[in-house]
């Protein structure tokens, strides 16, 4: 079973990565885009375990180390 | 529109970065995970423009300046 997390900045918090990646993707020629915002996108092997066990697990590891829920949002697919 | 891109690592290429998590979560006191991976998330705002289109853009983001195709693989979805 493996997890699929997607750690992304709240909305109003200021996102420098984006901005230059906006710059470029505009530099490339390609116009009519509008805000471009990035995040972190982390896949954990969880190994045998039920759906509800690898959701509190994954739930845990969001909350306590990959997301700094003070300017950030995940969300979770597991499967 | 927006489009949700994931740029992962390509099996086989090296991955500090989520030997590091792996590492982490493993001192959070959380056991019998395996392997985890880190990627990139990035959503873009497409503006008002019709699926295919968007489809055609931003397939050429990915190849031309978001993912290095050498080591990594992209993935999105627009909607």
């Amino acid at each position: 079973m493996k997890a699929h997390i997607k750690i992304t900045l709240k909305t109003g918090v200021l996102d420098p990565q984006g901005k230059a990646i906006e710059g470029a993707i505009k530099g490339l020629g390609i116009g009519g885009i509008g805000e471009v915002r990035q995040g972190k996108y982390i896949e954990v092997d969880l190994g045998d375990t039920s759906t509800s066990a690898a959701k509190d697990v994954v739930e845990r590891m969001c909350r306590d180390l990959l997301a700094n829920t003070v300017i950030e949002n995940y969300s979770y697919e597991i499967g």
